[in-house]
């Protein structure tokens, strides 16, 4: 049969549930991970262990491979386009991967075509950015790296000039944002393929502790038709417009006053897709799959009334294979999916999706079983 | 972390849809294939290559996994033997897969704990068979071949004592069963673990082509309680009298007169139960993976009104992708697993499973994709 090759830059858990979505499919995967240890090279039988910041490996790498996409938005951008000019399918292409890679570069194209995004600047050093604050109704502003940062890490909440001295210390590029005033955070995910069919999940609301994801709630509870509406055209837009192939998440806030901001994009499955795996008819996993191999997308719609997603991070004990017969003992319908890490503190190790016509109890559920997984709920 | 080895033996799309169900359980799987071409080599990190009759071979594979299960019922008893003597647990056990392997000794032991059955007799020669057939309304009978028949093969529909030469030409052992009177064929899916926990799937029923599963419909349409409820009950029985450890699968007769009576038995997943990945709560792959492991087992509960399975056959076109497109392109919401197999004429190469609320329509959509994928459908 002349089933394709999928090539995967990077060995996480979205690589891991990628291969996982792409086995009944019957599509082949082939792994470029740091280490065998690493969550996808644990379950992917064609493996190359390799750096995907040095381009002789990464062409070794697509050699066999009938396109290629990532784990991560890490790999330089210029590889990417080495790749290209090779003729290999880069899925999502350079062109649009550096929206996701560079914040700069994405609030700046995101204005351009017309996304409502938080207030914004370039800033060089603490009197740029305390310029910045006069000008958006003062401290607190937040500054990011405009590269490489995730999960809170890159990320300043800064009250005051002083403390806007810290992360220019590393001499990377900042953007300094305002500080929007939202009541909650969602996250509109869509998947689109190269001749331009897309589909849109049910607008999610995300909550974050600390910075990470701790629960993710699908369908937004209460959200207006009307702004979830706009929410899915938003990305979907985004989408078309930068030209993105596969799974694109739009991170937004929903502001008090009851607009949309766009706080984040990312390129590829994202974590607050993961209640697809067990709530909608097709996964975001699946769909990102179909996607970047150009085959007809599956049904983005809900299996259920709520399907919940909690996170596992890793608590103080390392292993967690007793709370985890304990959870599945206490909930037969709990979905747990882990990722094959070590157990650290506050590092993400698995999730758990459950799902019901009872928000509240699904959300009980969920919570119980990533709060017992982590130790912080012992009974 | 601490979680388990699986050891599976055997490379077949079964190893493949477990290694797929194990990977959110963060469980690690070994596999023992014939060739690193087998459906299930394609998708696992951890292959060995080897020959499942090799002791050796089993034991070398052993080492490192925490227990052995199967993806089919061909390995030697008493290697199984030698292997559980070695200290590792074998899942079903030896004394109880020796009923999937042997159906003369399957039927001795299921008319000793009372479970009803065709009449049935060990016969040497075709002489004894035209003895059997008076006892029980003449010809035609059925013979099997006690030992490795599947699938249609290994098993006569013989209507004299004529054709009753032919099953003993290759000189092993031969059972005769009565042509039973039957309306349809049921399948009682249920799991088991060493702790005595174990669930029963709705009762489905299973329409043979040629001798070949062609369609599952669960759970099995007009179905009266009361039966359900029996074959149920008798799987469960049929699983604690002969200790079996993981999935068992029931065939079932469902007589015109109202009765079932037992028609096969397997000790592994089961083509009967495949509906179970798309349409209960917890496939048996899953639930597979759970009991071997002693982990508490997951909810077998139907997620929709209907689901409908159906094996995709190769046809006469050795490539299916197009016809791939096709399908997903008509039905978003089909799901597709394919086994990673080469096309042959009759060879099962995949199913699909669909399931919604109306039985007609859900029908039609599995059956034409899997007409479409093997060419028999066209439009």
């Amino acid at each position: 049969m002349t089933f394709p090759v999928v090539g995967m830059v990077g060995g996480g858990q979205l690589a891991r549930m990628t291969h996982e979505a792409g086995i009944p499919l019957g599509i082949r995967f082939k792994l470029l991970s740091d280490t065998p240890q690493d969550s996808a090279a644990q379950v992917v039988s064609d493996v190359v262990i390799g750096d995907y910041r040095d381009l002789d490996t990464l062409r070794d790498f697509a050699r066999g491979c009938d396109v290629i996409t990532f784990d991560h938005e890490h790999v330089p951008f210029e590889h990417l386009r080495a790749l290209e000019a090779d003729g290999i399918p880069i899925r999502p292409g350079p062109d649009a991967l550096v929206h996701a890679q560079d914040k700069g570069v994405m609030r700046a194209r995101l204005v351009e075509i017309g996304v409502p995004c938080p207030r914004h600047r370039i800033v060089a050093d603490a009197a740029d950015v305390a310029a910045f604050a006069q000008e958006v109704d003062g401290f607190p502003v937040i500054l990011k790296t405009v590269r490489g940062g995730y999960d809170g890490k890159g990320v300043w909440f800064v009250r005051s000039r002083e403390e806007a001295e810290e992360p220019f210390r590393a001499g990377v590029p900042v953007l300094a944002e305002e500080k929007v005033d939202f009541s909650r955070e969602l996250a509109a995910n869509v998947v689109r393929s190269p001749h331009g069919q897309a589909v849109a999940y049910p607008v999610v609301e995300s909550r974050q502790v600390d910075g990470v994801c701790d629960t993710v709630i699908a369908p937004a509870p209460d959200l207006s038709e009307e702004l979830s509406g706009q929410a899915q055209e938003l990305a979907l837009r985004i989408a078309a417009d930068l030209d993105v192939i596969g799974h694109l998440a739009v991170e937004l806030f929903e502001t008090t006053d009851g607009r949309i901001l766009v706080n984040e994009l990312a390129m590829r499955p994202h974590n607050s897709g993961h209640w697809s795996q067990d709530g909608a008819v097709t996964s975001q996993f699946a769909n990102h799959v179909r996607a970047v191999l150009d085959l007809p997308l599956g049904d983005p719609r809900p299996r259920a009334t709520w399907t919940v997603m909690c996170n596992v991070l890793g608590g103080d004990y390392p292993d967690m294979y007793q709370a985890y017969l304990h959870c599945m003992a206490r909930d037969p319908q709990l979905k747990i999916h882990m990722y094959g890490k070590d157990v650290k503190p506050g590092r993400k190790v698995g999730h758990v999706n459950t799902y019901g016509d009872d928000l509240a109890e699904v959300l009980e559920r969920a919570r119980h079983a990533a709060g017992y997984l982590r130790g912080t709920i012992t009974e």
